[in-house]
């Protein structure tokens, strides 16, 4: 169930069909996954978020993609977005994270998580030494 | 304002010098941060802190070191903990992240936000492509 | 699977009964929807959140009944409560909601959470032009 | 503090600069509030936010510029940003919200976010009548 | 800095009055404190968080009035509500809490914190054995 | 569906089985959870989490079994982890919690989430009286 209904005939919309041709291309497959399917109800929101994601997490930039993978699971994982989750789990593991990695990526997650609540229940004052030095 | 007062004299207790030696000698520094003074208000709820951060994030693990960091302040920004984004945003620094590593982090942070907003709204099921294949 | 069982036979207890005939006259249907089935397990936390719901939900007040739906889907994704987020988009819709709109609202609660993330995570002191003026 | 430092002469950046100036005119303005001065360490960055900003919420669309100002302050308070909610009520004033809106508004969520955690710690199973028709 | 100015004299309108003269009693104290200052700005809305208080937090029920301010707590810093963790934390002092009890109320909180993320990382299926039995 | 698949026969690894046993004699039942069961795919992380689980809710301590698994439930429900919602309110119940005691933890949650929300909405200062006087 899903508070929208994807169009049952989504590529004959040509601006939906460009950006399926533009996921099929940068993915080097046919499947297209269902959040692009359910958010192809509105077109101008499927390119917008496309062309976001697109941009950040499929264009070579400072950080490595099995990296940025990670970090895209750490925040879905405090933001509770289980699609997101499952989603970019399975694209970290497509870009070579290993069992061991995912472990050590749980593992931290778990120890920010337990801190974060401490911290905030005590709410610590933040040094001095930690402004910004640019 | 804390909600607790940091000991004024903290390293009077047994247990918490002890703590707090072995987070000078782990990070070769005097300096004690202001969380340890903090949480020594209780020496067996300092021991358990420490014990956990050092052996997830200061012992030899499948993910290195910069890149732990890096997911413990993603996970910190989305869990709303000012001090602990501070905190391991000035520690991923240290062991190397860039500006440019730093600018990427938060872009990955802002666009799984987002998304993750997205997808909870419209509440997209899982593909069955995500099952896990062990 | 819920925590609760639902009543087999809520409105065999009056206090129940008075509820479910208040929520039918107010929205002119004999469907009580789930919610209102499983808090029936506790009459006077039935009676409170009902309370709570006409008063600021169902009584004529500053905004129109369109925004208040739509302002709580917003406030539903954030806080990520899927039945409150399915049973209050239907409401929104119910209430006037286009397509259009429902886009629009995704399209500011995906842009808000990005940048919600960057300026925690930055953490941007507040400009002095925004203290209150009352 | 925050976790970068504002760059000194931020228009110096030819790429700042020009943001810079796209904000003067959209605002009719020659304020540049803390977060523009501070995402400016990474220009592309800024440029993003901006752009993202300019689209969704100072771009004519399918909701009036007051209600989506009502939705992010609803959406940043419960992500918990402050500089975002500061922020954004004054835009929402700015762009005509009575104080009686803004206290309708404030029940609302302070209704929606009860119930959310009610419904949530229930996990009230969602009504078959909530899928979406399209 | 916040977002309403509290007015300058809020007991000279008599529903404030009654509100402030209400917690004074119940309270056995002269001492307004500033959330309920601030929030005078609109009656009514001081009228229902005050109702809402008192009938949960100020009035017998199963459960003593220590444990249901530890609740509180727990719930305020999950929720990232430095105000709410800091007020109500003084409130489970007054009430009884001891410093042994309130470390362990840190623990599982910490612990629950740590557990939560694990567990929808994984999104680990919930066993039959934990359906309501009513 | 999870992000990893349990093991066939988790037992057959002697850390795991360890666990396990440990489980089994601790609560005086051979079921185990999902959680564990789930958790084997990594005997590490299943070892830590157990350990915490144990220390602190299977523990004597300041406060009771039953008070601390109300504040897990409180904290489960805020942070959005159903699966640990579900196994806790179970354990409440199994530690003596009665169903007036339950209706009673969802009173304090809802009306802390609501002014959670409130008093951030509109950031209260904190009063100086707030401070910690240890």
């Amino acid at each position: 169930m899903a508070t929208v209904a994807p169009p049952a005939d989504p590529e004959s919309d040509p601006r939906v069909k460009a950006v399926f041709d533009d996921i099929r291309q940068a993915r080097g497959t046919d499947y297209i996954n269902n959040v692009w399917r359910y958010l192809a109800f509105d077109p101008g929101l499927l390119e917008s978020a496309w062309a976001d994601i697109k941009a950040v997490m499929g264009t070579p930039s400072a950080l490595d993609p099995k990296t940025k993978e990670m970090l895209y699971v750490a925040v879905s994982i405090a933001n509770g977005c289980g699609y997101c989750t499952h989603s970019h789990t399975a694209a970290a593991r497509n870009k070579g994270m290993t069992p061991e990695e995912y472990a050590d990526l749980l593992r931290v997650v778990g120890t920010a998580s337990r801190l974060n609540a401490l911290l905030s229940a005590i709410d610590v004052p933040v040094d001095d030494i930690y402004r910004a030095q640019g």
